[in-house]
């Protein structure tokens, strides 16, 4: 699942929501990074691509792993201005850097960093190595397991220490979801 | 959230089902072990732990990966005898192998491998690694994200190839899940 | 969705859980019934049909509606005895009564009652409405929305009052799910 | 749960989609009206209270309920304007009428239909019976089993047939979900 590294662009972006200053792969070298490319109008993004990324982040706040969005509009420009997504990050409460892709070249819809980093679409997710180099890739929303394997493989592989946290929103509750041990463990 | 190895006590199992053959550490050696203690009346396990069990049996099925259930019964003995087992893993469709643990001493409602390794309760996921040691033990059920993340470490650090699937029971199917992409994409 | 009535057979039920006294039509009459055919090892009842049942009783606990649970093993029958029922009830929580369908005549393995219904299979959610009357059979596990609507029908064609009240198992929680509001409410 | 009848307010609406002809409480007279406040930039709204609308226009088709959305923007109005409820509608595919209601009096952030009903917030779900009065209001997402019995309750008081349709999308399919019966049912 994790392929051999290939070298990842350089971001182009024209405004960051979440940080002071501005994100760039030389400043995370060392950290694994999860990049979340999104539309805010896009259902599996919203319903699903987004809280996977909030999960993340909340998981691995204590191992080098580093979640940054990246907010790509290929479509509906005129509605998906940095306003709008600002006030989207604020409601969703969305706790992770988020920058805004570059418009593409004149006559381009897509972005400048959804281009060079050749994305299908929206949501995808992109893991980049402690070294900087692209491992892995997924358009749509991926499985959890196997997505939390690939990241605790690049951990492993940078020799970080693997640090975990059960995430705060959980599914429904059930009788014995948390253990049931015996009355009397004599 | 991995620990320093410590040896993974024998299993005592009076019964195997799902496998021709008795498994043992010694069998699994070079393996990673998810050993996923459980009983078939406990919510918990049924409702989550199980489920749980099954997606990690299929996301990591070409992996160096082997899912082996334990059915620890300390309560309710009469009614979750080997038969019930039996009926119960031919209804859901269990697909890993799962061996009956033995019952405790005389006096002790506790089966002898779930109080050789010490557990709390069901449902409890143990972590093995292919030297055959624990390094980590759930008791409850533990966040997918991170549950992944203990699995794809261990198997980097026995140098094996981490490869995964998508699991074939998805949740509820938003538009865009699988990704939506532009119209043009010129 | 709701059929013209016919007559509800009397219940066969060797053994009664969760009630003091024999439950049957008779007693029941100017209630809506919720009968629900289960098995202990069935996967669409336990993950699915019997939260259900136990939400009705909860959302309608207020209203002139009362479910009742009927075990109708029809294989298995060994490992599904009533001893095994009980321990099920006990672990599960199930706050509503249910009878122990009795068993066939020779060599029939369907049990009586269900025998009687023409039940299909489990799950199997019978509504029976105030007079005693069968109005609705569902094979499998109906959407909740269209359940709540038949039932909500039979209260107001008995002219009962519909109370209903918030279930306390709640999905997962999101932002604004119980409602935000404007910060100045001028 | 549904009370006394009051006169429902008409609606002030400047544009409406998914309809050819402007919708009214004259217009739906004899129908159970569901009016769905929201905001497209509201969590609650878009991750359980559109589906929630979504699924009742679904189930309820053929009978005679009118699910009808209202935008109701009392914050971030300079991002949530008509094109981009257009452009949600369309990606979501929202396949109920939804209109945009008027902007409220010079200082007031709250929008004039939603001020005349007295909504406190988003996601609000109003219930009009066949006669165009208020029977109930919610204020964030209710219970579907709940609802559901709202609208049948109202249904059947109005002399209407219930008719209701499973919905498309439907939660992770577990087996048996859809029933099992018995191998042999002789």
């Amino acid at each position: 699942m994790l392929a051999a590294p290939r070298s990842a662009p350089a971001w182009h972006v024209s405004r960051w929501f979440g940080t002071d200053e501005p994100l760039s792969l030389e400043r995370l070298r060392g950290r694994i990074v999860v990049l979340h490319a999104f539309q805010i109008l896009c259902p599996g993004c919203v319903l699903r691509g987004i809280p996977q990324a909030q999960r993340i982040a909340e998981v691995f706040a204590g191992a080098p792993v580093q979640v940054v969005g990246l907010h790509t509009v290929f479509e509906h420009h005129e509605v998906m201005r940095p306003e709008a997504l600002a006030a989207f990050l604020h409601e969703y409460r969305v706790r992770f850097p988020v920058g805004v892709d570059v418009p593409g070249e004149p006559g381009d819809p897509i972005p400048r960093t959804m281009r060079a980093y050749g994305l299908r679409g929206t949501p995808s997710t992109v893991l980049i190595d402690a070294a900087g180099a692209i491992r892995a890739e997924y358009f749509g929303v991926h499985d959890d397991l196997a997505l939390g394997a690939a990241i605790g493989a690049l951990v492993t592989e940078a020799d970080g220490t693997l640090t975990t946290n059960q995430p705060s929103v959980q599914s429904e509750r059930v009788r014995c979801e948390g253990g049931c041990g015996p009355v009397s463990d004599s």
